[in-house]
């Protein structure tokens, strides 16, 4: 099966560090989800993780907003901030809540030194850098998802992790992350022109993704037992 | 009548900064939004500023989100910057289209010098600050228009600027000026305890207030034909 | 005489903004000091104005090695920051003592309007896009005192005001300058490559410069008595 | 003997996570460098990676100029930036020439990941906080290597390290240390007042200080072979 097409700059940005982004998408963690032989404990290490997780990836795309140029970017960005702050946390809440861990429980989830790392990379690109810096290090985790959802998905094996499967595989985030992948070309084309991968600034924004890939990557070791 | 009740904070800034609040909240063009007699085309060139006013106070908000420390923080900034792009730009385009202005013209409005000030300094504030700054910064625009429009609503006078004065003045608005009091009230609390008043920030916050309330007494002007 | 050269990117901005250039260094104030006839309270008003501009403008230098890339820009940038704060400022203090401005008097000078629109206009853009950004900000300043000193020094006009035409014309500011405008170039071309102008980015770049240099031209209102 | 003293918020802020400053200040890789059995491989790819992490750490310095609130905490901050740029990475070049790393090699040096954490969650902290919390996250790798430094120099063991000792333990650092704690008490008094540890945003802040002290531990991990 061939990888959903998320734009241009994406499948630049992806094939310019095919190696980690292979480490990243095919970890042992994803292999894990896809068979089913992911011990549960590990999964529910992740997800807390991954609660403290979306705080941050929240902060980081609301600052997108603060660094948009034009309303429909700000629409975009926010739009993803909503769904992420009361939904997607929601919906995480209720998720550990059926696997025993309470609200607060979540809530007192120390953060991992690979969690930090990744976040702060993000945010900190966000802050010294301009909007197209923030979105190439905002990709490999919303892209990613996409695409390890959409390969497992097709992938029809028995597992427990079905859920989590049909979340990132399915119709809704697959259309999220065609409309983020628009986002990022629109958004390159409009500062950079038609033809960016010509400029240095393409190496700075590839750099941006492939850093974020392998922070992506070692935050799987979160979920391993 | 008594101005509404936004919280202690609220309360505290105001009272250290009268005159500038006085000139901002009883300015003649709220005079003349009030009895009738401002120009329409003070009116439109307000509006039209205040398009861009608001694209510059969404992301000032966005950054709210951003500068937040907990998830209530954060959802109660991220309600409001969706509240203001997908719904308030909305109802300003319309008001602005029924009155001739076209949503390209609208877009194409060059920011007056007063907006800009004003903007920039609440964005860096935030940026420069913490989410306190951000938000001594933020609040004069937000509680003052509840204010005026409550004041306003109570006087009944004939006008036809009435659509304005009931929408800053009417339940929903008010109800977002007194959960955004409770907002500054519990952040300032979470950081500066029982006695915030007693302590030096407390006058570097109502010097941001001050500032920001004189920025918006200037910013009408713009609506003086 | 021809205007100095400061390097391309200036050359083409510089351009792109014709009149608001104009009215900025050829503005009532410059020609004042150029021929004498700019009243003593006038200039001794812009002092202590440009004493509070030239914090918020040290700190936008700051912010400058903040977004730096490599350690030659950061030292570039670092260096007028060490240059303004140490060396400049006591200047400033010096000048306004002679002229029976106390210390004391030049720490309490209260903000202008146009003062605080220009620089958080600058450390925004900083804020908000990346190095190049800020550097398109700080730009008009640093090279139109340049351009506005080389001038007048050849003028050779009888001015009580020879002292600051001499520091602006002198040939260590005018080195500042031709550092300050080959700073700009390599940061541009490492990131844009060798045809900047081509790309939407130069537009939004010309336009921070734009902007900046019609705040300045504002900021000389402040010197008329 | 006794930890040297550089002020009351270090103080605080050390006994409040007294393990993690036990865990970075008697680190073995510190041992090492004291008694002389750190091997010179691991010390050599610290120096490569602490060439980097100084970049960033300079970076962060500069923010803090960019958000003080008073021309003299403008100038301390901007005065530790100049020594960083200009005199402590020549230092370090000088070093690890003499080692046989060669400035081209330590430029192209890759940031491990504990580099990266380390650094981005103080630039972090310092973007998203304010001037104070930029100080707690700076604090540790600070006053760490003074407290370290006077320690290993109390010790006049035989060890091949003898010149980083002198240099951390030494008149000048020591003088620095004190500074920089003087700094932090001044910066505290000004916005929290007289009794700060007794408001919730110290424990925020000993936060900020005591994240900032476990990630300075896990970057000796990178000095060891």
């Amino acid at each position: 099966m061939n990888a959903p097409d998320y734009g241009r700059s994406f499948a630049s940005w992806r094939e310019a560090c095919a190696a980690p982004w292979q480490a990243y998408t095919r970890h042992p963690f994803v292999e894990g989800l896809g068979d089913g032989s992911l011990p549960r404990a590990g999964f529910l290490n992740y997800l807390r993780q991954d609660y403290v997780f979306l705080m941050h990836f929240s902060r980081a795309w609301s600052l997108a907003v603060v660094k948009a140029d034009t309303l429909a970017e700000m629409q975009a960005a926010s739009a993803t901030v909503h769904a992420l702050l009361h939904h997607e946390m929601a919906l995480h809440v209720s998720i550990c809540e059926a696997a025993g861990i309470s609200r607060a429980a979540l809530a007192a989830t120390e953060e991992a030194p690979q969690n930090l790392a990744y976040t702060r990379f993000v945010l900190e690109a966000g802050y010294s850098g301009d909007f197209l810096d923030l979105l190439a290090a905002l990709a490999p985790c919303v892209l990613g998802y996409g695409e390890i959802g959409a390969r497992l998905l097709g992938q029809a094996a028995d597992t427990p992790y079905r859920d989590w499967i049909e979340t990132y595989g399915g119709d809704e985030y697959q259309q999220l992350c065609r409309d983020t992948g628009a986002l990022i070309d629109r958004a390159v084309a409009d500062r950079l022109g038609p033809a960016p991968e010509t400029l240095p600034r393409w190496n700075q924004l590839a750099g941006r993704f492939a850093t974020a890939t392998r922070l992506e990557a070692a935050f799987w070791e979160l979920g391993q037992p």
